[in-house]
Protein backbone atom coordinates (compact mmCIF):
# COMPACT_ATOMS: atom_id res chain seq x y z
CA UNK A 1 0.00 0.00 0.00
CA UNK A 2 1.46 3.37 -1.15
CA UNK A 3 0.21 6.38 0.78
CA UNK A 4 1.65 8.54 -1.83
CA UNK A 5 -1.20 7.51 -4.59
CA UNK A 6 -3.41 9.74 -2.52
CA UNK A 7 -1.60 12.66 -3.98
CA UNK A 8 -2.91 12.14 -7.49
CA UNK A 9 -6.04 12.39 -6.43
CA UNK A 10 -7.95 15.65 -7.62
CA UNK A 11 -9.85 17.73 -5.54
CA UNK A 12 -10.57 22.09 -5.69
CA UNK A 13 -10.08 24.64 -2.62
CA UNK A 14 -13.28 25.86 -0.90
CA UNK A 15 -14.23 27.57 2.53
CA UNK A 16 -17.27 26.49 3.84
CA UNK A 17 -19.30 28.35 6.22
CA UNK A 18 -22.01 27.92 8.48
CA UNK A 19 -23.65 29.60 11.51
CA UNK A 20 -25.37 29.10 14.77
CA UNK A 21 -27.53 31.81 15.71
CA UNK A 22 -25.60 35.31 14.86
CA UNK A 23 -22.25 32.88 15.46
CA UNK A 24 -20.03 32.58 11.76
CA UNK A 25 -17.88 30.84 10.78
CA UNK A 26 -15.59 28.78 8.23
CA UNK A 27 -13.20 26.63 7.12
CA UNK A 28 -11.09 25.28 4.25
CA UNK A 29 -12.19 21.99 3.05
CA UNK A 30 -11.32 20.50 -0.34
CA UNK A 31 -13.81 17.65 -0.33
CA UNK A 32 -17.10 19.05 -1.95
CA UNK A 33 -18.51 16.87 -4.87
CA UNK A 34 -21.73 16.90 -6.27
CA UNK A 35 -23.15 13.35 -6.50
CA UNK A 36 -26.32 13.57 -8.41
CA UNK A 37 -27.48 16.27 -10.83
CA UNK A 38 -31.47 15.82 -10.24
CA UNK A 39 -31.75 17.39 -7.54
CA UNK A 40 -28.21 18.95 -7.44
CA UNK A 41 -26.96 17.31 -4.63
CA UNK A 42 -23.70 17.97 -3.33
CA UNK A 43 -21.03 16.66 -0.30
CA UNK A 44 -18.64 17.42 2.02
CA UNK A 45 -16.39 15.49 4.30
CA UNK A 46 -15.89 17.96 7.58
CA UNK A 47 -13.43 17.12 10.64
CA UNK A 48 -15.73 16.46 14.30
CA UNK A 49 -13.46 18.68 15.67
CA UNK A 50 -14.02 21.93 13.58
CA UNK A 51 -16.66 24.39 14.86
CA UNK A 52 -17.71 24.76 11.18
CA UNK A 53 -18.81 21.06 12.40
CA UNK A 54 -20.94 22.06 15.20
CA UNK A 55 -22.65 25.15 13.30
CA UNK A 56 -23.80 23.08 10.21
CA UNK A 57 -25.08 20.80 12.41
CA UNK A 58 -26.49 23.70 14.62
CA UNK A 59 -28.39 25.90 11.35
CA UNK A 60 -28.57 22.58 9.07
CA UNK A 61 -26.90 24.60 6.20
CA UNK A 62 -23.36 25.55 4.67
CA UNK A 63 -22.40 27.58 2.21
CA UNK A 64 -19.33 26.76 -0.12
CA UNK A 65 -17.20 29.59 -1.47
CA UNK A 66 -15.26 28.42 -4.70
CA UNK A 67 -11.44 30.13 -4.52
CA UNK A 68 -10.01 31.48 -7.17
CA UNK A 69 -5.96 30.93 -8.03
CA UNK A 70 -5.31 34.36 -6.70
CA UNK A 71 -6.59 33.21 -3.50
CA UNK A 72 -3.58 34.53 -1.25
CA UNK A 73 -1.48 32.11 1.37
CA UNK A 74 -2.43 34.08 4.44
CA UNK A 75 -5.95 34.22 3.45
CA UNK A 76 -6.22 30.66 3.25
CA UNK A 77 -4.11 30.02 6.35
CA UNK A 78 -6.91 31.87 8.22
CA UNK A 79 -9.60 30.00 7.27
CA UNK A 80 -7.56 26.51 7.07
CA UNK A 81 -4.96 26.55 10.08
CA UNK A 82 -6.64 28.64 12.10
CA UNK A 83 -10.16 28.44 14.53
CA UNK A 84 -13.02 30.02 14.65
CA UNK A 85 -13.12 29.00 18.51
CA UNK A 86 -10.47 31.22 19.64
CA UNK A 87 -10.70 34.06 17.05
CA UNK A 88 -13.39 35.53 14.72
CA UNK A 89 -12.46 34.82 10.96
CA UNK A 90 -15.18 36.68 9.50
CA UNK A 91 -13.23 39.99 11.27
CA UNK A 92 -11.70 41.17 8.12
CA UNK A 93 -13.34 38.64 5.25
CA UNK A 94 -15.94 40.45 2.94
CA UNK A 95 -18.94 38.26 2.83
CA UNK A 96 -22.76 38.63 3.06
CA UNK A 97 -25.56 36.91 4.99
CA UNK A 98 -27.51 34.44 2.86
CA UNK A 99 -31.50 33.81 3.12
CA UNK A 100 -30.70 30.68 5.74
CA UNK A 101 -28.56 33.11 7.78
CA UNK A 102 -25.66 31.81 7.15
CA UNK A 103 -22.22 33.71 5.93
CA UNK A 104 -21.15 33.31 2.17
CA UNK A 105 -17.35 34.52 1.74
CA UNK A 106 -16.84 36.64 -0.79
CA UNK A 107 -13.33 37.17 -0.64
CA UNK A 108 -11.13 35.51 -3.75
CA UNK A 109 -14.50 33.81 -4.74
CA UNK A 110 -15.23 32.98 -8.01
CA UNK A 111 -18.63 31.59 -7.18
CA UNK A 112 -20.57 30.50 -4.36
CA UNK A 113 -22.97 27.65 -3.90
CA UNK A 114 -25.37 27.33 -1.02
CA UNK A 115 -27.56 24.10 0.18
CA UNK A 116 -29.33 22.83 2.90
CA UNK A 117 -28.40 19.70 4.51
CA UNK A 118 -30.50 16.75 4.07
CA UNK A 119 -28.41 14.29 5.13
CA UNK A 120 -25.22 13.30 7.85
CA UNK A 121 -23.32 10.62 7.77
CA UNK A 122 -20.61 9.87 10.63
CA UNK A 123 -17.84 8.30 9.68
CA UNK A 124 -15.20 7.80 12.37
CA UNK A 125 -13.22 11.17 12.32
CA UNK A 126 -15.28 13.14 10.00
CA UNK A 127 -19.10 13.80 8.69
CA UNK A 128 -20.11 13.42 5.41
CA UNK A 129 -22.85 15.96 5.13
CA UNK A 130 -25.38 15.67 1.85
CA UNK A 131 -26.84 19.10 0.85
CA UNK A 132 -28.96 20.12 -1.61
CA UNK A 133 -28.59 23.30 -3.19
CA UNK A 134 -30.77 25.97 -2.74
CA UNK A 135 -28.57 29.14 -3.98
CA UNK A 136 -26.09 29.87 -6.72
CA UNK A 137 -23.98 32.64 -7.88
CA UNK A 138 -21.33 33.19 -10.35
CA UNK A 139 -19.13 36.47 -8.53
CA UNK A 140 -16.23 37.04 -10.71
CA UNK A 141 -13.85 35.70 -13.52
CA UNK A 142 -11.32 33.65 -13.06
CA UNK A 143 -9.75 30.42 -12.32
CA UNK A 144 -10.76 27.74 -9.86
CA UNK A 145 -7.84 26.86 -7.15
CA UNK A 146 -6.73 23.27 -7.72
CA UNK A 147 -5.46 21.16 -4.15
CA UNK A 148 -2.40 20.27 -6.68
CA UNK A 149 -2.12 23.99 -7.81
CA UNK A 150 -2.36 25.06 -3.94
CA UNK A 151 0.06 22.33 -2.89
CA UNK A 152 2.67 22.74 -6.10
CA UNK A 153 2.31 26.38 -6.70
CA UNK A 154 1.36 27.93 -3.40
CA UNK A 155 3.73 25.13 -2.27
CA UNK A 156 0.83 25.15 1.37
CA UNK A 157 0.21 22.29 2.93
CA UNK A 158 -2.96 20.31 4.85
CA UNK A 159 -3.58 20.62 8.32
CA UNK A 160 -3.77 16.53 10.13
CA UNK A 161 -7.24 17.36 10.73
CA UNK A 162 -8.05 17.13 6.93
CA UNK A 163 -9.89 14.35 5.68
CA UNK A 164 -7.14 14.26 2.66
CA UNK A 165 -4.60 14.32 5.12
CA UNK A 166 -1.83 11.76 4.12
CA UNK A 167 0.09 10.53 7.68
CA UNK A 168 3.81 11.73 7.65
CA UNK A 169 3.25 15.46 5.86
CA UNK A 170 4.00 18.10 8.03
CA UNK A 171 1.76 20.98 8.53
CA UNK A 172 3.25 24.19 7.96
CA UNK A 173 2.63 26.46 10.48
CA UNK A 174 3.57 29.80 8.43
CA UNK A 175 0.74 29.37 6.47
CA UNK A 176 -1.34 30.51 9.11
CA UNK A 177 0.04 33.66 10.28
CA UNK B 1 -29.61 29.86 -8.77
CA UNK B 2 -27.16 29.61 -12.02
CA UNK B 3 -26.33 25.59 -12.33
CA UNK B 4 -23.07 27.24 -14.36
CA UNK B 5 -21.28 27.44 -10.69
CA UNK B 6 -20.97 24.12 -10.77
CA UNK B 7 -18.27 23.86 -13.60
CA UNK B 8 -16.12 25.24 -11.16
CA UNK B 9 -16.34 22.31 -8.83
CA UNK B 10 -12.64 20.74 -9.34
CA UNK B 11 -12.21 16.29 -9.68
CA UNK B 12 -10.38 14.22 -11.48
CA UNK B 13 -10.80 11.58 -14.29
CA UNK B 14 -10.75 7.76 -13.43
CA UNK B 15 -11.63 4.28 -14.49
CA UNK B 16 -13.33 2.60 -11.50
CA UNK B 17 -13.41 -1.18 -12.40
CA UNK B 18 -15.76 -3.69 -10.53
CA UNK B 19 -16.44 -7.76 -11.30
CA UNK B 20 -19.18 -10.11 -10.87
CA UNK B 21 -18.06 -13.58 -10.60
CA UNK B 22 -15.31 -13.78 -14.42
CA UNK B 23 -17.39 -10.61 -16.13
CA UNK B 24 -15.36 -7.54 -15.43
CA UNK B 25 -16.06 -3.79 -15.99
CA UNK B 26 -15.35 -0.10 -15.62
CA UNK B 27 -16.76 3.00 -16.27
CA UNK B 28 -15.07 6.62 -16.21
CA UNK B 29 -15.85 8.60 -13.07
CA UNK B 30 -14.76 11.95 -11.85
CA UNK B 31 -16.34 12.11 -8.52
CA UNK B 32 -13.88 10.19 -6.39
CA UNK B 33 -12.58 11.43 -2.81
CA UNK B 34 -10.70 10.77 0.19
CA UNK B 35 -13.35 10.97 3.20
CA UNK B 36 -11.30 10.06 5.98
CA UNK B 37 -7.54 9.38 6.31
CA UNK B 38 -7.45 6.99 9.42
CA UNK B 39 -8.44 4.47 7.91
CA UNK B 40 -8.33 5.68 4.63
CA UNK B 41 -11.74 6.02 3.41
CA UNK B 42 -12.97 6.64 -0.47
CA UNK B 43 -16.16 7.43 -1.62
CA UNK B 44 -17.45 7.03 -5.24
CA UNK B 45 -20.80 8.15 -6.45
CA UNK B 46 -22.06 5.80 -9.10
CA UNK B 47 -25.20 5.87 -11.35
CA UNK B 48 -27.68 3.12 -10.77
CA UNK B 49 -27.85 2.04 -14.30
CA UNK B 50 -24.24 1.12 -14.80
CA UNK B 51 -23.43 -2.16 -15.29
CA UNK B 52 -20.52 -0.72 -12.76
CA UNK B 53 -23.25 -0.38 -10.28
CA UNK B 54 -24.29 -3.49 -10.34
CA UNK B 55 -20.82 -5.58 -10.24
CA UNK B 56 -19.75 -3.16 -7.30
CA UNK B 57 -23.09 -4.79 -5.45
CA UNK B 58 -21.92 -7.94 -6.57
CA UNK B 59 -18.41 -8.20 -5.30
CA UNK B 60 -18.52 -5.65 -2.90
CA UNK B 61 -15.17 -4.37 -4.01
CA UNK B 62 -13.60 -1.67 -6.71
CA UNK B 63 -10.48 0.02 -8.22
CA UNK B 64 -9.49 3.26 -9.36
CA UNK B 65 -7.06 3.93 -12.07
CA UNK B 66 -6.23 7.37 -11.98
CA UNK B 67 -5.65 8.77 -15.25
CA UNK B 68 -2.67 10.66 -17.07
CA UNK B 69 -3.20 13.91 -18.71
CA UNK B 70 -2.10 11.72 -22.19
CA UNK B 71 -5.12 9.55 -21.80
CA UNK B 72 -6.49 10.20 -25.16
CA UNK B 73 -10.53 10.28 -25.95
CA UNK B 74 -11.25 7.22 -27.42
CA UNK B 75 -10.06 5.35 -24.41
CA UNK B 76 -12.21 7.51 -22.38
CA UNK B 77 -14.71 7.25 -24.97
CA UNK B 78 -14.73 3.56 -24.60
CA UNK B 79 -15.30 3.74 -20.52
CA UNK B 80 -17.47 6.97 -20.26
CA UNK B 81 -19.82 6.92 -23.33
CA UNK B 82 -20.04 3.28 -23.89
CA UNK B 83 -21.67 0.40 -21.65
CA UNK B 84 -20.13 -2.97 -20.36
CA UNK B 85 -23.92 -4.31 -21.32
CA UNK B 86 -23.14 -4.75 -24.70
CA UNK B 87 -18.92 -4.63 -25.29
CA UNK B 88 -16.27 -6.06 -23.69
CA UNK B 89 -14.76 -3.01 -22.73
CA UNK B 90 -11.75 -4.86 -21.08
CA UNK B 91 -10.90 -6.95 -24.87
CA UNK B 92 -8.36 -4.34 -25.86
CA UNK B 93 -7.35 -2.45 -22.34
CA UNK B 94 -4.35 -3.52 -20.41
CA UNK B 95 -5.18 -4.77 -16.92
CA UNK B 96 -4.47 -7.29 -14.26
CA UNK B 97 -6.67 -8.89 -11.75
CA UNK B 98 -6.35 -8.17 -8.24
CA UNK B 99 -6.31 -10.37 -4.92
CA UNK B 100 -10.06 -9.62 -4.76
CA UNK B 101 -10.44 -10.83 -8.70
CA UNK B 102 -11.89 -7.54 -10.08
CA UNK B 103 -9.54 -5.87 -12.46
CA UNK B 104 -7.26 -2.78 -12.49
CA UNK B 105 -7.29 -1.11 -15.56
CA UNK B 106 -3.44 -0.05 -16.32
CA UNK B 107 -3.30 1.92 -19.62
CA UNK B 108 -2.69 5.54 -19.36
CA UNK B 109 -2.72 5.03 -15.33
CA UNK B 110 -0.14 6.65 -13.57
CA UNK B 111 -1.93 4.72 -9.97
CA UNK B 112 -4.71 2.63 -8.67
CA UNK B 113 -6.42 2.31 -5.46
CA UNK B 114 -8.31 -0.88 -4.74
CA UNK B 115 -10.96 -0.65 -1.75
CA UNK B 116 -13.73 -2.46 0.29
CA UNK B 117 -16.72 -1.55 0.08
CA UNK B 118 -18.05 -0.37 4.00
CA UNK B 119 -21.20 0.92 3.27
CA UNK B 120 -23.82 1.86 0.35
CA UNK B 121 -26.07 4.86 0.06
CA UNK B 122 -28.71 5.67 -1.88
CA UNK B 123 -29.22 8.87 -3.54
CA UNK B 124 -31.74 8.53 -6.15
CA UNK B 125 -30.09 8.16 -9.27
CA UNK B 126 -26.49 7.36 -8.25
CA UNK B 127 -25.09 5.39 -5.23
CA UNK B 128 -22.69 6.91 -3.24
CA UNK B 129 -20.11 3.93 -2.56
CA UNK B 130 -17.62 4.45 0.34
CA UNK B 131 -14.55 1.76 0.70
CA UNK B 132 -11.71 1.89 2.77
CA UNK B 133 -8.52 0.99 0.69
CA UNK B 134 -7.09 -2.29 0.72
CA UNK B 135 -4.64 -1.58 -2.06
CA UNK B 136 -2.64 1.01 -3.74
CA UNK B 137 0.77 1.55 -5.97
CA UNK B 138 1.97 4.02 -7.99
CA UNK B 139 2.80 2.66 -11.73
CA UNK B 140 4.04 5.32 -13.71
CA UNK B 141 5.40 9.30 -13.15
CA UNK B 142 2.74 11.63 -14.66
CA UNK B 143 0.27 14.39 -14.29
CA UNK B 144 -3.47 13.40 -12.95
CA UNK B 145 -5.85 14.11 -15.92
CA UNK B 146 -8.17 16.70 -14.00
CA UNK B 147 -11.97 17.03 -14.92
CA UNK B 148 -11.30 20.92 -16.12
CA UNK B 149 -8.73 19.23 -18.04
CA UNK B 150 -10.44 17.09 -19.86
CA UNK B 151 -13.30 19.41 -20.72
CA UNK B 152 -11.17 22.78 -21.72
CA UNK B 153 -7.42 21.05 -23.46
CA UNK B 154 -8.61 17.59 -24.56
CA UNK B 155 -12.99 19.13 -25.13
CA UNK B 156 -14.08 16.35 -24.03
CA UNK B 157 -18.03 15.94 -22.54
CA UNK B 158 -19.73 14.77 -19.84
CA UNK B 159 -22.34 11.83 -20.41
CA UNK B 160 -25.78 12.83 -18.70
CA UNK B 161 -25.40 9.75 -16.48
CA UNK B 162 -22.71 10.98 -14.72
CA UNK B 163 -23.11 12.80 -11.35
CA UNK B 164 -21.64 15.97 -12.53
CA UNK B 165 -23.78 16.44 -15.27
CA UNK B 166 -25.43 19.76 -15.90
CA UNK B 167 -28.51 19.77 -17.15
CA UNK B 168 -28.27 21.56 -21.17
CA UNK B 169 -24.81 20.26 -21.57
CA UNK B 170 -25.03 17.66 -24.65
CA UNK B 171 -22.82 14.80 -24.77
CA UNK B 172 -20.58 14.75 -27.77
CA UNK B 173 -21.03 11.19 -29.47
CA UNK B 174 -18.29 11.44 -30.93
CA UNK B 175 -16.10 10.66 -27.92
CA UNK B 176 -17.11 7.41 -27.78
CA UNK B 177 -15.92 6.07 -31.18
Amino acid sequence: MDPNVLHNLSYGMYVVSSCSGSKLNGQIANTVFQITSEPVTVAISINKQNLTHEYIESSRSFSISILDESAPLPFIGKFGFRSGKTEDKFKDTKFEISKSGCPIVLDHTIAYIEAKVIETLDYGTHTLFLGEMTDSKMLAPGKPMTYSYYHETKRGTTPPKAPTYIKGEAPNKGDAK
